[in-house]
């Protein structure tokens, strides 16, 4: 019911079906190429795959459901429609394994367009409150517990950075693991006869898909590989959103979810607006470890060809895909609508109080009285605010030793939040540079 | 593309809206019952809720592809569908989560009834073969390596056991776990003032589910228990259909596959004849790990309604059924149309070689010369056969001592598989028994 | 490095030792008395196994992990401990998995009781904050953001009514679910002769174990049912151990976690007081779903032996009850030392402002103007506190309609979060009568 | 009980405290370099950590279960080693965090190093056999039913590239994933100053780790990306193993596991040869997948440092270490020590019967008669098989259509299984090629 994104198109039983047909429209052109298959054969075959809809996906779907496989429905329905004559050419030497692994790689390869496209507007809209709030100055939370003075910057370009190399990742996959499968009934490609290894390589080519070293019907690292990247995608997507949602909690209001009138609206309480893309996208991200573990788990398959862990396989794959994808519209949505409440953020910093910059303090005396003494005059001062009314900035100003190395001023600059962010500003830019490296 | 199985059915886009509409029409009688709305509203509401086809269903799909909850734009189309005056008794003290929540049970439960009902007829089936094959000796196999002889009947029990006790928990949970949710919109039922504890009683009446001690909105240990419930029943699946993968390997070649012509075929070898029930259960029962945990881990749901874990569960938990439901189709197909090839079974004892009785052949002998003697002469007689060429009879007949203590005839006795059964027949006979209490 | 609570006692190398010595044990002493081995043998086997220190634990793990099975090293040190006169009568007709699965029952009810004690702890805890906290009137929360007025006491009885319900499933578990295996080398129990029920149901009633209808060594229901209702109080843990860290963050403060001073201190930021068993709890319950889907997995079990998925199980299964057992201590211990801060909980409701009342006030109104200009009324002045700066309470009296309906203390009422909480003080004692329950 | 493989003592306590220890030496001589503490101090700090026995690793240990953190202990025991006057210079500017982590990080590089030298050494041993049995031909199996012909050496070729494959992923991981983390309390580096890039940057080239964009303290890709390599090679490995147990079957007995005396025996059965190498890897591999989804479920961290999702890594990644390193191990030795029955692989090809050729007969055919007749005269020869007694080539050598194309001899080549292996040999060419370039 929750359909989002453009995977959700690409792994439909249509797009399944599309891509199968596609394999084997591609494997009679191949075939005819090498002289096994007439090229009227390959011309009538390539034809009747052009359109998905004049196959019945209901009833082959209903006929899987009994049979246990696709293929079989989808050869028969294809050997009529292109009729008596070409039938016999229909899904040559190939086995069912070859045709849905090779559809697997090109459905994955569509669904990764629209995931890899979110994730890369997804990262430049990062880039663009990156650039916006690299001085916001914000309360750095550790345990959920204020903790230091950072900016809002330096937490986008962490998202950012994450987006960037797992897209980078994901950019590998497609490119290098998404390969053809075409091995016949047992990996042998015997029904070619000596043709095997060059019709393998011509279909690879003809679908452009890379060519693998050897057909990789029982060894799943290349399925295995998508699922990782798609899970470690997930996961720095999941972290953008959960970080979202806290920050868009009422006590804390650094963020809203923007988007159109009525997003976030509630059934019951008509005075919310909730952050709903990043529960939603919240929500997908729950789902995808188990996902990526049923792929793992079902590498293990058994001698020529599993008896369930690859019939498993599918399923697992589309959803991942799906979910994937939707979880990357609803981040891409949110990061892209995002109001930032910049007075909020300065309010939180001066709301946690001054004793967020002990550590400033320490840094700031050090050059002053060494390292030790330092550390003992700040704690000293600690210890006063954690047993009384007193502030961090009161504690210090009414101590000699301090006031006599850094001056009134000084402490005042050792007390600035602003002044207390490191090398953030640094940081921000070089993973800027590295993101504008990614769209090369 | 591969549903099969009632449950599919019961958790589609359709029936999951016609669970919601009949919460919404439900709480409406409950409410006009405690004078909250007019009669005449409830009857519209209910008439409006009867009929699922007059709900755009894609559209509302689309609608919570964008809001995230499928609930507003419910709410939204029942209010048009009663027209204005009743409009404002649609979703009376409600949230948003009450009506998926209890719509999940209904769900659930409606998904339950084909389940149970297969597992039912599957352990049937069991009952049936393990009758008939009380006592068809075979080689018992652990590590896939022959080890004793044992009888088809006692593992078809085993089977049968691990289906009527997972159905009696899966059963347990449906009368005791699948309580109706109404907490409105923090669990205090506000809404209803002082009438929210007669109301969430009288709901539960109304839907015939169970009323629980507290709202569960965010302790969610009732789906996590039907989770729990439909994955143990899943491994029991798996763990059946398993063996039937292994028995009718080639070189076992001890069951086949029934169903009708075409059942089991290749694409490729035409004279295949493949365990495809076997196998599309074991593909089901990969994915129901991964599932049960995705439930167990959106159990941490924050506060007073959580952001993203609950949003998550829907699916994990459609998904579950429908999956389940698939694999106890394909088990109790398989089970009602197996094929036993007794002479098989036997052939193979025949195979395995003598050394299969060594046990036996010490249990026979402890009663003559006490067990250290016993297992001495055995462990020479072993020993022999494993050095050359002689059977475990033939060592065994050529030695004195365990002539003097058996006989030839002893000997022979404590070489048959099918003295060496032990208590499989008492052990069959008091699974039946259990198996029959539970039809009542 | 993070052992905590006494479930991980019960299932280090040495408790999993033990266990298996006493089954051994509990063997011998019944096949003394049905005859078939001598009573001395019994006693001698008995007394060896008294002191695990006697066995050279090290030594026979790195057997162990030579040969895949803990038991051929303990058998062989077991004989070698009675001597050779009795040797012959350990391990009798027993094969090795029944040995390692009766010591997991043990194992896993031994491991039970801590866990079982800090979870009724944990719960007793919860009832005495709901009573305390019965009226204590916070903001509800859902997807984070304020919703409406709740009160602690009754998120307290959620947590409370979550724990007794797993803790009753898991009592439940221990007293049926953690049968006897025995069943000798393929489950019929053969060399026992026509005494293998009897032994199997002796061995049984020694350990104080049910006994199942059938050897179970392949048929993996009872695994599966305790790592279900392990997972489903784990889920409930983490809940709370959710809630208290959402509530102790900096910008809520409504909770802060006592126990012993330097708790919750940061190795770099001095003011930090984490809130540490919250957290760990929340990391312990992480791990616990995929433990849970790793017993599930396993229980494909092939033929009379698996050749994997059942030695995969002890490992888990050990970890899972660490985990849990750890993360119960921690809730416990939370829950028994929680500062709860009543000023911050009514400070933040004043601060989420009125809107939080707009149902309230419809409620209000529907007995004066029905539910329709009720609902129109407030609508209105919601939209009025959207638009500009006025409350919702400022825009009610400024309504001539409203003020008419309800007169100023009226609309006051309407607006006191306290007079809002609908039945959660009933809801509460329900609770705690159930609670109550618990403990006969 | 069961630690094989290198890796776990690699992730053991031991080697945990050695890796923070390490931390904290490198940390301290890089802040030396830039004069942030003396360089006697950070000499102090290295030969302080250089012995891990002078620290109680229980006692830490216990206190770490109290505190949630091993760094508070660390740090406190450090400081006692060094002594007061260098007491303040040890932890640095650096968060317990920074520690963790690329303490994290050293011990995944330690526990690769045997994971990766096993893998090779089993790629290699893969090698060996594919060579030796590049012509051994063997039945190929589809949902372990006979298929058609296929060579031990493809099939053993398929485990190398796997294995080749999988190692290469991971020995990317090892050079660019494992990188350094330095952030200090919130990722600004601020307690730095203005030295926060160069001494991260230095800190990392003190470790030969990498340098990440930003510190990745809740970005957590490259966990991930390491528990996703780790996974697929885990995946491959299973599937040998898997391999390895079918063939190993008393019905199949094509394979034996080699191995010392006393490998394999029971604790019953004295005539067993279990495949205890390969049960042990199926057991190890069944347990990663759900480690994996730990790992990347563990991804959503909260804000500066989350509140539990970290806090649950370091022990999922030790077991994740530890149970491939043991597989991997396994796996070696099953390769290198693996009993191959050429005779019984034969034998099973020639009980396959001659249905196994159906395909190689039409292939033969086609040139002679058309592809279409070709097909039709041995569905009807199948045909004939299946109805009674006839082998494949007595129904062939009936047919004279049959014999006019072929003749007898071309009959007889079209069923011999080794005419029938396609383009095998060059496949294991090319695998072997593909797998001598990663030696390089």
């Amino acid at each position: 019911m929750f359909a989002r994104g453009g995977a959700a198109n690409a792994v439909d039983d249509r797009s399944w079906l599309a891509a199968m047909l596609d394999v084997e429209a591609a494997l009679a052109r191949v075939c005819a190429r090498h002289d096994l298959c007439p090229a009227e054969a390959a011309e009538a075959i390539t034809d009747a795959t052009a359109d998905v809809s004049r196959f019945d996906i209901d009833a082959m779907g209903r006929e899987a459901g009994q049979t246990g496989t696709p293929v079989l429905a989808l050869v028969r329905a294809l050997r009529v429609a292109v009729g008596d004559v070409y039938a016999p050419y229909v899904h040559l030497g190939a086995t069912s394994q070859d045709i849905v692994d090779t559809a697997a790689m090109l459905v994955s390869r569509r669904a990764l367009e629209p995931i890899l496209a979110d994730a890369g507007l997804a990262a430049d809209a990062c880039a663009t409150l990156a650039i916006e709030h690299r001085e916001t100055v914000m309360v750095g939370r550790t345990l959920l517990q204020p903790a230091l003075p950072t900016t809002f910057g330096l937490r986008v370009a962490g998202w950012m950075v994450g987006l960037d190399e797992t897209r980078a990742t994901l950019r590998a996959v497609r490119e290098h693991a998404l390969a053809v499968q075409m091995g016949g009934g047992v990996g042998t490609l015997a029904a070619f006869g000596d043709k095997g290894l060059a019709i393998a390589a011509d279909l690879a080519a003809e679908l452009e898909l890379p060519e693998p070293t050897l057909p990789w019907h029982t060894i799943r690292n290349r399925p295995a590989a998508l699922a990782g990247a798609l899970g470690a995608m997930s996961g720095v997507l999941s972290k953008i959103a959960g970080d979202v949602v806290l920050m868009t909690q009422g006590e804390v209001g650094e963020l809203r979810e923007g988007g159109g009138a009525g997003r976030g609206a509630s059934s019951a309480m008509p005075q919310k607006r909730n952050p709903v893309a990043a529960v939603m996208a919240t929500a997908c991200g729950r789902r995808v470890p188990g996902l990526v573990a049923g792929l793992l788990g079902a590498m293990a398959q058994e001698l020529e060809r599993a008896a369930g862990a690859w019939q498993s396989e599918a399923a697992t794959l589309s959803e991942l895909l799906r979910v994937v994808g939707a979880q990357v519209a609803w981040v891409r949505d949110l990061l892209e609508n995002l109001d930032v409440d910049v007075e909020r953020m300065r309010a939180n910093v001066e709301a946690a109080g001054d004793l967020l910059m002990a550590e400033s303090v320490v840094t700031a005396l050090t050059p002053h009285v060494g390292l030790v003494q330092a550390r003992s005059l700040v704690d000293r001062a600690v210890a006063r605010v954690k047993e009384g009314d007193v502030t961090l900035g009161q504690a210090l100003r009414t101590n000699v030793d301090v006031v006599d190395a850094l001056g009134a001023d000084g402490i005042d600059a050792a007390l600035a939040p602003d002044e207390y962010l490191g090398v953030s500003g640094e940081l921000i830019d070089r993973a800027l540079a590295a993101h504008r490296a990614t769209a090369v």
